[in-house]
């Protein structure tokens, strides 16, 4: 049902965060371990941050164990910042403009999980989007229509505040319709420099995450490892399940949570709420 | 901006048609003579009725000239009634959902040329789908919204009508926008029987379109031609720019007009009129 | 590691095999539950006789189970005798040229397994293909070189016989380099008439191997099934794994044996024995 | 059939070199002025220097002008030396592995031309690839074969001497199948340091080739241009053809020359002059 790892800290090459670790995202792609589906091969994205504010985004509809251009690229590119995402579709097409992490300016969104009966209540959720948005959308994924409810509810001012009123708002036009369970999943996302990441489901049995320990304790804990003592002591990773069996090193976000990573912001997490919508909702 | 062929008549191998003429479609994809650009090489589809009422379609990203696939297909693949596109991307994506035909049931529809300023107008077209039809939208294309307002319109019970209405449609809806010479094209649309095929755009000035002459007359004016002799008496091909440079075989369909053909189908050409819409045209 | 299906009887649509059971084909390209990895995701092809002596090929690099392409063929392409592939990479590239089954002439030739340590023999391997055959080379897969070899061993002529050589061959280069277990696997091959399947190792541990119980027992099993009513009296399949749970069925080909089927073909499997290369074997 | 562009100097922007200009190299894939072929759409591949000694490599068989994440990358990845390529293909097949550059270690190697006739002796080419090197080969292009002579022959000791040897023999194989005319075209090659450039072919009239005057002179003739300002003093580029029409900027590198661009090493061209083969050339 997809799988996702965000990383802030000083610059890393992609394929420590990629390929490494006895269960790696690209691993992953062909074998995860708590997935919803073991196999995530419908396609894969990697979002980074480098040479400009606009970050990099690279898509492809091949499974990541298979790409080799993701392995050329992985071996090449440092970034203090990025977002890799691996698809195991549900209905809407294998198509780059369907991968995530879906992209609006400096943003980046990405999501494990879904919209339910989306093609049920995708014309009223579309019809919501700020007209001005609108046009920017370039897939069908029911992630990047709900991307556009949050750019329409603030998220470049509030991310926090914009998912929970997003989520609110697909709960909200769900409930008209019918649809039970209208969202499951975990949600990152970034302006390249703080990481937002969610958990929730209406359901409240919602896909994993995970986050680091920060790196000063894994240093005590772990004094003799070296990878510990070479990145950076801000260094974090947000993922959808570990990428290895060390203890202590993975902590689960717990259900209906949510929290932010970057510089000068407030660590500890907050429980999702999702908000009622601001704009009217439609009738069915 | 693309070329396109529609075949009807005793059943032809596709690669007749594909592969066949000194300026053959998958030729064109390379080197159009007549096309706004020579090039066609931002995919392919090809539809065609076989075993079902309902037609195959196979579509890919790849410049026609290319796709082994497309060749193995065309010479095992044969059909009473099939249409092919090639494609010149105009801003949606290239992708296997953006590529013609686009289908509906037993209905195919395809299209060379655009509606102007689409990013600008697209909401609003949108918007006026039925919404029973909405979900069923797959791609990002300009054509597949043109063609699901036909639907909307009709086009099933009045395929003539129902286009003269989108197209009508789409030229109130730019004027509420001043966005001018909103449409631009040829169409073909089939059930499976019969072929509509539409010349027109809002500036009078619309890509070519061309219809063989009748069997008949071509066995005359060419009694010691072996393929006019094997064809079936009834078959026609419509094309965007003839395949060859025999004379008196390609007749240009005039400006601003319409024909059909099919069993028990009146000859003839009609005036292409946009229809005024029946709905709403919502305040830009 | 591959699965593969090869099907002759009646005309049957590709979709009847691909698709159907509650184990089908394509279901095995994402979850196979016999194979050497449960993922078969790294291409796949179809072979079909038609319209020409020469079959048809459609081959892809995507997964099965995410291409649009192959489900619209598989539901209009019926065909006497057809053969299906499914890949999982073992160290050759994905890429079409690379996707079983390989097509000379009026032959096809498809194999799950693999010849071990293959890039050390390979040049070894290449060179007994003879000269004239050499330039149709494709890809890069070791199965192609079998293929080859096969043909070089006359394949044509004698089909079992030419098998048996090239895999003895391979064993007696493998032998000089000192490379262990070289070949396993199942293999199909067919003239579009007959087909002919073998199941062999090395290490005589090889990959499963079923053919279908003849349908007249099988009308006597089941008389109240449809399926078994309206296929042809003839009708075979040969499978790397059971499409489905039905008892009496499938019946596994021995380890170490080969069989043909077709018309005027003696029934029974018989002992597979590599044999003695009639070509001098290179020197390590 | 087909372009490419060489660059060595201060890091840029690999966008750049491959989206500036009135002739960019990525328009020139769709619409080339000097080209045998207009189009050259048949994938394109990028090598370039950067987190290690060993290059990193991007290929895609799509067109150029297509590729939404070249133009990402682009825009992202600085190189001081990087190598691109657009390719026509003639006869090999359109995947990745036929893409140039190819790559041996720290080596790039691309070529604008053909080995005519390349079926009727490829495999004479193949066997005097030194068997160490042989498993090596990715796909099936007369380039790469070319590559591995060329390593075969010393490439990376004398990079001058051993393509004029890969040449040579060539040359020398052809004599032996009577085959005309046996090489054409430019051709590149890095260590990473230094780029060879040669223009050659058996009939002497040979692909055109360029390169860009010296920045001092450009920044004399030009003093204010900007880019001429922020370029390093030691920046080149080479190129099949100009990409835009600033009179001073491209030089002809005329018939049957090499020459040399890196730290330390001798400007001025010198004679291109195949090189007698020092190994046995098979008969044929």
């Amino acid at each position: 049902m997809c799988r996702w790892l965000a990383y802030s800290g000083a610059p890393l090459l992609l394929e420590e965060a990629l390929y490494g670790g006895t269960n790696s995202l690209v691993a992953q792609s062909l074998k995860s371990r708590l997935g919803a589906e073991p196999t995530n091969g419908d396609g894969f994205g990697v979002g980074w941050y480098g040479a400009r504010a606009t970050p990099g985004i690279y898509r492809s509809t091949e499974p990541a164990w298979n790409d080799q251009n993701l392995h050329e690229l992985a071996g090449q590119i440092s970034s203090p910042l990025f977002f890799t995402h691996i698809r195991a579709a549900i209905g809407s097409a294998v198509q780059q403009t369907n991968c995530h992490p879906f992209r609006h300016e400096n943003w980046l969104f990405m999501h494990n999980g879904y919209i339910n009966e989306f093609a049920t209540i995708k014309r009223d959720l579309i019809l919501a989007v700020d007209p001005s948005l609108y046009p920017e959308i370039q897939g069908t994924a029911d992630t990047e229509v709900l991307f556009f409810l949050a750019l329409t509810f603030g998220l470049q001012d509030d991310p926090a505040a914009a998912v929970q009123e997003a989520v609110g708002f697909v709960e909200a036009v769900a409930a008209r319709h019918e649809v039970p369970h209208p969202f499951q999943g975990t949600i990152a996302t970034t302006d390249g420099e703080s990481i937002w990441a969610f958990r929730y489901s209406s359901e409240r049995n919602s896909r994993s995450l995970f986050v680091t320990t920060d790196i000063p304790t894994l240093r005590k804990l772990y004094p003799e490892r070296e990878l510990f003592g070479e990145v950076s002591e801000n260094a974090r990773m947000i993922v959808s399940e570990p990428l290895g069996d060390v203890a202590g090193v993975w902590n689960e976000v717990p259900e209906s949570t949510w929290g932010v990573v970057g510089p000068g912001r407030e660590q500890g997490l907050r429980p999702f709420r999702p908000k009622e919508p601001s704009i009217s909702v439609p009738v069915a």
